[in-house]
């Protein structure tokens, strides 16, 4: 008898060792039809056909599960592979892992040129059409080795499984299980993995080789070099279709480029990493901080500035000088070392032990927008997103265990309020429970758990338990937002920490006259806002609400001679604090407009003529498009400015 | 004869060598009555009765001149050495120079104590009133020794002044003149001295000693520990009175003492010299902030964020790397030295050259708050005036030479309009002209001085001319502004620089389509912020004007009967955006107002009780002083808020 458990706790019974698509059976029909591979004991994806020997639990994987996708870009990169042997008689194949978004696969073929990825995708499609079962086998080391014989790489590949020295992506290639080396077959096909499959390659729906590119063996480049296809696989054609549109979209959407011609910020080799705000980037810059500061107020948190590098010791009372000292950048000061801050909440553990004593302090919530430095790879620095130095809408709460959920419950609120009805974006939450290796007792964390998921549910809100991710220190919520091209942002986060106050040996007074230790929250709802401000220009492609537009409003004048006008309605909208510019340029007023919409993106642009001296009115152009062409309209300048205060004031989102 | 060229340019002509005295009689005898001193050829300061030998200029120093001060000092510490070698038979005097504000001197003598002083200072008095005459005279090195045979400290000064050995301090006490050395001699004592002296003893006519500490002899810790008296002497008995109390104040409105007792800032030796601004303090910070920031926006400013530290590159081009490397921290980045900056002027040069190309976009003023790290001893590190981190109003305006005078313009109206019109604060204007070894033509300095004194003129402004004070890379207007206890400080600078753009190798496209290089102007009207903000808390006492203030209202219920009707007072405050806060903790009223006006210096209180509720008013207490006790009135919410709303606005100082 073979007991499987499944994912809600209910228990099937086989008499004997079922497959996993048994188990799909046995539950229903229709789970069948649409299972692809089974997780073992939480732990080891395993295939469909598989059989279960032992007492065990089991999720069924279907296509609606995230880790689907590996399985099917894994299949499909030996489809390509099987192809490329169909077509290239003298073709090595190497490796090719799933990646995020894909696959790849490296090929040692002299002959293939990125010309003849068409016909590999012509010879896949085949292959697929053939709907070839795929077939788990085994074969004894030598077996392995005289299949391959012909093949140099993968006879390093098995050398290395027999020595244990793959790296990871290398390791999705082999699997010795009692001696023997897992292989998988398709028809002709035979490769050396440690899987899982799909169980027939009729079941990829759609892909696409992207590109080739060179790659050394094994990433050394004493190596040869070999040929690096790229590709992707999706359940559905229609899904292909959106995520390469989207792609397209992203493009030009991408922060580096519309920051380069709204020119928001530039870089400079000689600070990598570290991006120079220009002024109109700067001004977003300062309006996100505004408007946190706003919610700061609101919500009583208080804001501090704090120095930017720190003497060692602190580090290694934080435990970073262990655990961080690679990441952050080493000055000496004094003959001893100090590092620049990569965190804010060291130092707001010194003001509250300098600052804070008794019960009736707490909760003390302590902001900063210091600027924070890490160590981060020269080689993976771009734009906002990969940088050095950034800074955070960074707090950290000091409260006593019985506030907890008060405070969690206002920091899910603030969250809510900046990402759903400010900016009108959707987010999903995910709730990271105690992880092996947890500091503090299980009372503690029972508690803490709690109290993160009852401050959820009192918000009503949906969330996704990932058990045994939480940090030693404490357990945590993750938000995950969405931004308009579907893609997901990790930004806001609120973690609790039963492990600073020890180590920075923080106590208050209780109401009982007793020394108590509290407990610290740290939270961030932007998150980085380098990195947020890059999600911002690509989410809005460039074209920001009004409160956060650098070029708010353009005014043009149809000829010379309306530059008197032009100049009172400047002056007025000037004085209302509008962010406003004048182009008085001797170009044509046509090409004024396409230059200011290609460069600047105004909210609004004032073209203004005869007309609008006659009758005392302002013509107005918007971003908004009807018909074709942008909406026009005609208004008193006073109509114009209770109607743009309005949209400042509450932050709408225009188009 | 001897020419003698007086300051103003008159020459005047003497048969025999004259003496000071003579000079300053010869031109009037009330000048020779108030003469102390001369200057001789720009350079020396001589005695009275020094002869003049050769043809020079000479300029008659009188108690009015700065450098009188030090002549005094420098006389009195002479008296109290001659008192105590009256008053303690073994008594060694060692050296005592004049210092700022005052003078010291260190002596060894074991019986001497701090309880002393007064006893010293009578008979000090005695020395004044007997008038003596003090006269220079010149012994041989062997006649010196003898003289001085049982003070081993003025024999090793002796053996430092044949050997040329010794330090600034100790130079004041040795002059070597045809191989004799040079004394001053009043009745009984004698002291080598370099001078110059008053002419007699009488003329002190006010002094004090103030305290006395240990010193190691020439600052030696192996050397043997002498008692340091330190003193001050002054021309008029008022002046010293004036001088004491205003000390008197100043300790009481120290902004260490002060920022402590408020909660505005904390330092921690984890960061020497870096403050950590906590909520109250940052107000003010911010308040400062966001002030300059509608200064730039209404001047046309823009403002930028730029990285904190750079490879050396950027140091080698400006010039930091050689000339100003100690005083930076270095950063290992990448196996490269990186440095924190010391000041923004580099990376605005960054900016120039990769966003601007024309004369069209002349001129662009370039505004950063950027944190700036200089390498400051750390013995010399306290409170927010001598940091290691801060930042500055810093702005760098590149402009065309034609631009430069409209510009110098703007920022003397700037700062006038900040100091003057804002802060309601004097101050005085230096223009500091080519100095030698200066960068650029004659040219362009005669143009540069121009501009500078013509926008001064143009703004009806007096100033004084430090000639040969300017920086080697341009000339510069510095302001020195003075505080309500009469101390002045340094903190708005406007300088010329035509270095940089030529290190940078910054260019512009002219009219005329040809390359020409822009001129540079740094400017700063707060300067350091943290320095201004110390200012500001010793200038105001901590008693803000309503704008700045982090505690603008107290709220305090005469009973708990009054806290819902405090509520409703506290909302309406607060939705107007004002800093108000509730008191509404356990002690009596009187307890509550008391602490308030210690530890908060709120601008108003407000007291509510059962009258207030009754005819719906409020009773405020202000700062203000009326009869020995604070102001006190009684009037409705409305009309207290739009008084409060413009005494906001319009940013008044009010005590």
């Amino acid at each position: 008898m073979v007991d499987i458990t499944l994912s809600d706790g209910k228990v099937l019974q086989f008499e004997h060792a079922p497959s996993v698509f048994d188990v799909a059976q046995k539950i229903s029909e229709g789970l069948a039809r649409q299972a692809i591979a089974g997780k073992l004991n939480n732990e080891e994806l395993i295939d469909l056909t598989t059989t279960i020997t032992s007492d065990s639990t089991l999720q069924i994987i279907t296509s609606k599960d995230t880790q689907a996708k590996d399985i099917l870009n894994h299949t499909t990169a030996h489809v390509f592979a099987q192809a490329v042997m169909r077509l290239f008689s003298n073709a090595k194949i190497t490796i090719g892992p799933p990646v995020e978004n894909g696959f790849w696969y490296d090929v040692d073929c002299d002959d293939l040129q990125e010309s003849d990825l068409p016909i590999i995708e012509e010879e896949m499609r085949k292959i697929i059409k053939e709907d070839l079962e795929i077939k788990r086998e085994f074969k004894t080391i030598d077996e392995a080795r005289d299949f391959f014989k012909d093949n140099e790489y993968k006879l390093e590949i098995i050398q290395g499984i027999v020595s244990h020295s793959l790296n990871e992506d290398e390791q999705l290639e082999g699997s010795v299980e009692h001696g023997k080396l897992q292989f998988y077959t398709q028809k002709e096909f035979s490769d050396l993995c440690k899987g899982p499959h799909l169980p027939r390659t009729g079941l990829i729906k759609a892909f696409k080789l992207e590109k080739m590119t060179k790659a050394y063996w094994r990433g050394n480049s004493e190596n040869k070099q070999l040929n690096r296809v790229y590709g992707a696989a999706f359940w559905k054609k229609s899904e292909m279709d959106e995520y390469y549109a989207m792609l397209e979209e992203a493009k030009k959407r991408d922060h580096r480029i519309v920051g380069k011609k709204l020119k928001l910020f530039m870089t400079h080799e000689y600070a990598p990493g570290m991006a120079f705000f220009l002024p109109k980037g700067f001004t977003i810059y300062k309006e996100l901080q505004y408007f946190v500061r706003e919610q700061y107020r609101k919500h009583d948190f208080k804001e501090v500035m704090t120095p930017n590098m720190f003497n060692k010791k602190l580090w290694e009372t934080s435990g970073h000088w262990e655990h961080y000292k690679d990441d952050m950048f080493i000055v000496n000061v004094d003959e001893t070392q100090f590092s620049l801050k990569p965190m804010n909440c060291p130092s707001h553990c010194l003001i509250f032990k300098n600052e804070f004593k008794s019960y009736r302090d707490l909760p003390i919530r302590i902001a900063d927008f210091g600027a924070l430095h890490r160590n981060e790879l020269s080689g993976a620095l771009s734009g906002l997103i990969r940088v050095r130095k950034f800074c955070q809408d960074d707090a950290h709460i000091f409260c006593t265990q019985e506030q907890i959920v008060d405070e969690i419950d206002k920091a899910l609120q603030l969250v809510d309020f900046i990402y759903k009805d400010t900016f009108k974006m959707e987010y999903e939450i995910e709730l990271s429970t105690r992880p092996e290796g947890k500091l503090g007792s299980d009372g503690i964390w029972d508690l803490a758990e709690k109290a993160l998921e009852d401050a959820i549910k009192r918000n009503g809100k949906e969330y996704q338990i990932c058990a045994g991710d939480g940090a030693f220190y404490g357990p945590k919520i993750d938000f995950r937002i969405r931004d308009c091209l579907g893609r997901i942002h990790q930004t806001a986060t609120i973690q609790l920490d039963f492990n600073l106050p020890e180590r920075f040996d923080l106590t208050f007074e209780n109401k009982e006259g007793h020394s108590e230790r509290p407990v610290m929250i740290h939270r961030a709802v932007l998150g980085s806002v380098e990195r947020f401000m890059a999600i911002m220009i690509e989410h809005f492609a460039g074209k920001f609400p009004l409160w956060l537009s650098p070029n708010q409003i353009k005014i043009i004048p149809v000829a010379d001679r309306h530059q008197e006008y032009c100049n009172q309605i400047y002056d007025e909208l000037f004085k209302r604090k509008f962010r406003v510019e004048k182009d008085y340029s001797h170009e044509g007023v046509g090409k004024k407009i396409a230059m200011a919409r290609e460069s600047e993106m105004p909210n609004y642009m004032l073209i203004l003529g005869d007309e609008d001296i006659k009758n005392n009115t302002i013509s107005v152009r918007t971003r908004k498009f009807v018909d074709g062409k942008n909406e026009e309209f005609t208004t008193t300048l006073e109509d114009f400015i209770t109607k743009i205060e309005e949209e400042r004031e509450r932050r709408e989102i225009t188009y």
